[in-house]
């Protein structure tokens, strides 16, 4: 490549962000070689239909390509032209598509909300060494709300009733989700009255699921309805467990001061970086990382200690409870790498790109896995 | 359009099938100027890419149009630019479409199988008027499976057991699927080896759906395993469960002769079409269709009487319980209208065109849909 052709590549580069940090690492990946999502992001062609989201996949006949009317005042023969083999509208189609799209957001952060319950069940019951119950007062105001007994009953025996019912909520076959009547009374009234009152957790993803199916629900009014009664199955639901049994287990976050930004990693420490989804993973790392073993490790091969820093949303789960520092968002993960300062990114779920794998090859970084929803 | 032209297009429609009377309708279609699904397959381009199963919609960063590679012996280099933005290849994003494929397939047949448990649970409480347990040997059996004591119990407390049990595997956060019991030992063992054994019905759709979803799991072998998994829930799970809870509810089918096609529409009766997918609907119908009023009602119109047949999955249910005529399968639903001779079609969920209305519109039928799933 000419000289002029590399600077005009590098001067692009300082369009891509007005984060110096990013732009700095963005360079460094094209001297590197290493390719990020800001080049795929460059030579990816978004499929128009796809984009409008009237493309449809959800039966074997597609996939059907039905775009949005163009123009006003369409004829009935024009609009007949711009249907599914099934006869689905662009109308239809669009709402099926976001539909699905908000069960599977549903699924991923309330199947963040049952892992978390089950450990909260394990801790409760003493069966995971490290995690304690932190917050009795949280435990009570929880335990209230889910009509567990409190009275002179030991904390251990009401956190494992509230670990019991949390874990009922996600298959709860009858009746609403407990947190619902957390909400004004007259919010609630409003729900009853759209029919948006979230039931059981899975069961509104499975359900939404079954009615964007071809030949079900066909309306796109009423795919949109259970689509919001879904989005609060979640919000009201699985979102509104996890946080509440996490700061139960981990504490209540209050205002710290906080870094953040690629600038955290440091020359002279073993860099390790917890990116991810669940608060789980990094509280152990929290807990682990003083240990003096690990410490005499690093010191051992040459650095000051360990440095652990957070990305994307496991990062905030430490920097509110421990004032870790947060090396970056999403679109930075690569750029961490990029660095070539981390020695290890540990990821759990959701966030993590496939990405990573290949740019961890290009430095001398350990990239580990930990979950078991990413393997059989 | 020319006579030519006219007999051009007609000479057309002959090839579009074998069944001379779907023929024949076809040709009613296209001199009526009704649309059908075979007008809409000859004008629907379907999209290779999404045809091949590799363009990516799972996260607000798309869509992502990933082709698969068209030529052996590809470089790394090309390998890289055909990527999602995350870095998903074509493999992971075949295999996570097809896995969401398999989430929405045991979403529907489960949901179904939801339907009839609660069905079956209501009337085993006696809060169902027209339905009754009607095949008491299978309850036992079902019973023994499910654990429930039989002893010298009331037929309709053992019932109300089964049905709690039946609802119960839907919502089942632990352990394994009743039914994966009734598989030969060396199966189970196969499928315990590769981590296919299914867990509660819900929770494997919803795991399912957070696999699939960016940055989660990320190998297509791990994907269509959790997806064979999910398959496994509905067919030892939710599908075993509507089978065997159906049989008690309407009786065990035994084979019965039965007349198919689109000439069991009835000149001189009132035809009504029962079209869709659970038994429920079907029988009920089947026990008013003979009501006395109704026939005389039918027959002060002139009518010699009110015919009743089934379409499609409906169809099958009515047939092989009660001899009912199957009108014709999925495709031939519109073409059941273009008839012309029929008086109502009666849908619940599954399988029913969304052209129905449309083409309903164009002749006399009535479309009357049943299901609060396709509805608020």
């Amino acid at each position: 490549m000419g000289g002029k052709l590399k600077e005009d590549k590098m001067s692009d580069l300082e369009k891509k962000s007005i984060d110096p940090a990013t732009i700095k690492m963005l360079k460094k990946a094209q001297v590197d070689g290493c390719e990020t999502i800001f080049d795929r992001a460059d030579t990816m062609k978004p499929c128009p239909i796809g984009a409008e989201g009237s493309c449809c996949k959800n039966c074997a006949m597609g996939p059907c390509r039905v775009p949005a009317p163009k123009k006003k005042g369409e004829t009935g023969a024009e609009k007949a032209k711009r249907m599914g083999l099934c006869g689905a509208t662009a109308e239809t189609i669009s709402a099926r598509n976001f539909a699905r799209m908000v069960a599977a957001g549903t699924a991923s952060h309330s199947d963040h909300a049952r892992g978390i319950a089950e450990v909260f069940l394990a801790t409760a019951k003493g069966e995971v060494p490290g995690f304690e119950i932190k917050d009795e007062q949280k435990l009570y105001q929880v335990a209230m709300d889910f009509g567990v007994e409190i009275g002179d009953r030991p904390v251990q025996d009401i956190a494992i009733d509230v670990g019991h019912k949390a874990i009922a909520e996600f298959g709860r076959q009858e009746g609403e989700t407990i947190f619902v009547k957390r909400a004004p009374l007259k919010r609630q009234e409003i729900w009853r009255n759209l029919g948006v009152t979230p039931r059981g957790i899975d069961r509104e993803v499975v359900e939404l699921m079954h009615r964007t199916h071809m030949g079900v629900d066909q309306d796109y009014k009423s795919l949109l309805t259970s689509a919001a009664r879904t989005a609060l199955a979640d919000g009201w639901g699985g979102s509104m467990i996890s946080t509440e049994l996490q700061d139960i287990l981990f504490g209540n976050p209050v205002p710290v001061y906080g870094q953040i930004n690629l600038g955290v990693l440091k020359k002279d420490e073993v860099n390790v970086v917890v990116h991810g989804h669940e608060p789980l993973l990094p509280e152990i790392m929290v807990g682990v990382v003083h240990d003096p073993e690990i410490q005499k490790a690093a010191k051992a091969v040459g650095a000051k200690g360990v440095n652990l820093v957070g990305m994307c949303c496991s990062a905030n789960e430490i920097l509110m409870r421990h004032g870790i520092p947060v090396a970056g968002n999403f679109l930075q993960q690569e750029l961490a790498i990029v660095t070539g300062a981390v020695d290890a990114m540990v990821v759990d779920v959701q966030c993590e790109m496939q990405s990573l794998a290949q740019v961890a090859k290009c430095y001398h970084t350990k990239l580990i896995t930990t979950s078991a929803k990413g393997q059989n």
